[in-house]
């Protein structure tokens, strides 16, 4: 621990209760890796506030210190982007003890960041509400880190992201001035929008202590269906059928015949959905928040049917009981734990727009295969929102430990690059929905144009001017003002 | 003009053809003052770029001479925030012959800055598609001032603002780099949100150019309805009820009796939609985008039915025709204006909670008679986002031209400021669609927490550090860096 870390934290005891300050390193070993265990960081001491005085106390004393901090929430970060420097320069500051519920009402909840996405869910639907925006890793990740990253997921299609469900944030910023947005005003024109500003920055702007985030009517009836179509170009079509329909459809999720196989292969005891094969499969939610609107299976029929008759579809089947709805979407969830179970593979979060998805998804893995011989390329995931996790698995003869390193340190990046220089030239994003982090900061000091990254840093020195906040996530460390 | 102005004028005539330059001070006169007349500035020059390329070349060159630059669009800001200063240092940038529409599909249109709302609504319908934002001035406001004041209007209880319908932004930034969200990527984590950080930014951090925008499908059918009801209370009552029974409102605007009383008297042959007196009226509009779903008559009657019968609602009535609908509306939209004919008035742009806002109305109106003896205080407008216009009308002896400026000099602005301050201890805001302007600047430096203020200078300066953009408005001027 360096003279000045020792100096914050002896400021910081007299602020802190016990449980605030963690020095014990067998208690912080857990939050200074990612989740994935591929990144690897040092803290010297975890800070853990039970208020948002005490992230104003803990930021204030960093400041005066010149001491950094990593906010952390579940840690489920994709890019790295809560694990700190390995150099034991930042304290972890993680928000899991702030986990109250402020405020539960019709329109809007107000939650403390630590709290978890799995339990907004159930407290929104003790009173019929319901939050929606869902994820696999709703059962760690919080709404600070949501917050923090413009999280997506399976419902954008018809919610959006993080950035339309926020209705206003509660921050400390860097010079401890609390930003309180939480009355949520449904018009507000008073300047640049600092909760806009902070949805997605990673942490290195503020330290988002709440959120009040919109809620909507609980699902009164759902229907989930799986279809298999010849390819993503029919599978588009369809989704534009469905829209043409009405806005019932929150999910339309696509994956090919080998994620399934493998997603099958992870879960023994799971079974296909169809019985027949085919090279691209499907799985369609719908829902309807009260009864007296059209009943969701029939939705989903009305537009199926016309899809099978001509063809559109090769088979379809809408799930006949609630679990076996749950079975499909079990399925979908288990696709990045089947596909690392497959093997090392270089992931890419990317989007394009919508209506160039289909060909992008072939012709992308058509160029990975033939750059990267023995490579297998494919993508799966939100094709209605643009988006796909799109996976080039390393080839066959990669198989023990040292293989693997030597093929993530020296042949993944350049099929990330390649990767990344195909959906930039598409119009699109090398981050959809994981931010950048740690892992694509290289990646977006690359391809993102100048005028750009200099607007970002300018942004990022104007409110952490002395670079105390998460620095190096998104942009590179600035040298800190004096 | 000064020296610097005369050579960037040089510089820039080689660039822009005939039409981009204009120094007739007879044409350059209107662009000069706010359309209510109030407010007067000078501008030795009137820039008129017909293309991204030409604002490029307009802001480098503004930046090399160091001229400021004041964007403008159909000049009908309500807060001064597109008029020159006094002293002539500033040139108008006129975005108005950037009035294409560059792409209209199903979900999505690009406009440039120049397109007059009320040409984009009749674009939209010819494909049966639909912008869903409108307000009075849309026969003169452009995208470009809709996406710099995050506009609102009389659908935002359903659609949001500007700020939600916005999917991406093309901007050029002040040091003359084109930010380009046009794209308009469904999910998009690269960073902190430019396109969010100009909206609403006022001009005054890059020109916006063109904005992609969000459709929704054309209205299929729609209810409009006239009820009173005894106070405020009654009305969110009553909107919470049409909420609970579907999402098919997309306005619900109240006003008093005095307010109606003065639209009639200012529309010759208008008659009051209802036969008896009620204290406050709601204006009510339900739509439906397909004939699948329930009338939205049947919707309107199925919820002020019973609101009749129990007693919520005194009275009401439903538009019996397409003209009776237009009727009601032309009565809302004249408001403005008839306030205006009434006499002179301190308007203020306000929002507080919703739940909080019939109290407020109330409350507010009889402490500031009681405060400003012989003034009469009330609000009308979108009570369904919390958001009125709140006017406090002179007293009866404040009747000629230099009364009135008297009143308005000496008066108004002390009335103005206990509007704001009963606003800010209820947790509202002080402009709710407006914007800050010149006309609130001072009164936001008096009102917000010095943190903010101190972010939002902040961000200016690291955006725009030679302060050539829109100057004076939203924030005091900051020295420019040599």
């Amino acid at each position: 621990m360096t003279p000045a870390q020792q100096a914050m934290l002896a400021d910081l005891s007299h602020r802190l209760d016990r449980a605030g300050i963690v020095t014990d390193p067998a208690l912080i070993a857990p939050w200074e890796r990612d989740w994935r265990g591929r990144w690897h960081g040092r803290s010297p001491a975890l800070l853990a506030p039970a208020s948002t005085g005490d992230v104003v106390a803990i930021v204030q004393a960093a400041a005066r210190h010149r001491v950094s901090l990593v906010p952390q929430g579940g840690n489920s970060s994709m890019v790295a982007g809560a694990t700190p420097p390995e150099d034991g320069s930042a304290l972890i500051l993680s928000l899991r003890r702030m986990n109250r519920i402020r405020a539960l009402g019709e329109a809007m909840v107000v939650a403390e960041a630590g709290v978890v996405l799995q339990t907004l869910h159930t407290a929104a639907l003790e009173t019929e509400r319901r939050f929606p925006l869902t994820l696999g890793a709703r059962g760690s990740a919080t709404i600070g880190g949501l917050v923090s990253t413009n999280a997506g997921g399976t419902q954008v299609l018809r919610f959006g992201t993080m950035r339309g469900l926020v209705l206003g944030v509660e921050a400390v910023l860097a010079d401890g001035s609390v930003h309180d947005g939480l009355a949520a005003l449904a018009k507000d024109n008073r300047g640049y929008s600092l909760d806009q500003l902070l949805i997605g920055a990673e942490g290195t702007l503020a330290v988002v202590t709440a959120a009040a985030l919109k809620l909507v009517p609980a699902v009164a009836a759902r229907a989930v269906a799986w279809a298999g179509v010849a390819d993503p170009e029919a599978a588009l079509a369809l989704l534009r059928r469905f829209q043409r329909a009405g806005d019932g459809v929150e999910s339309f999720e696509i994956l090919p015949a080998e994620t399934l196989a493998a997603a099958l292969a992870h879960r023994p005891g799971a079974r296909a959905p169809l019985a027949g094969a085919h090279r691209w499969h499907l799985l369609i939610e719908a829902t309807a928040a009260s009864a007296a609107a059209e009943p969701p299976a029939a939705f989903v029929e009305r537009v199926l049917g016309p899809a099978l008759a001509d063809g559109l579809v090769e088979d379809a089947t809408i799930a006949a009981s609630e679990a076996q709805a749950e079975a499909f979407w079990a399925l979908r969830d288990s696709l990045s734990d089947a596909e690392r179970a497959t093997g090392p593979a270089a992931q890419h979060d990317i989007a394009v727009p919508v209506d160039a998805m289909p060909r992008f998804m072939i012709e992308a893995a058509a160029a990975c295969e033939a750059r990267f011989p023995g490579t297998h390329a494919s993508g799966f995931g939100h094709l209605g929102d643009g988006n796909i996790h799109f996976h080039v698995r390393a080839p066959a003869h990669v198989r023990d430990a040292a293989d693997r390193d030597r093929w993530y340190a020296e042949e993944a990046p350049a099929i990330s690059r390649f990767v990344h220089d195909l959906v930039t030239a598409a119009g699109g994003t090398i981050s959809a929905e994981h931010g950048i982090g740690q892992m694509k900061r290289a990646e977006l000091a690359r391809l993102a144009p100048p005028g750009r990254l200099a607007a970002l840093a300018a942004i990022k020195v104007a409110l952490d001017p002395l670079g105390i906040l998460n620095p190096g996530k998104l942009l590179a460390p600035v040298p800190p003002a004096q």
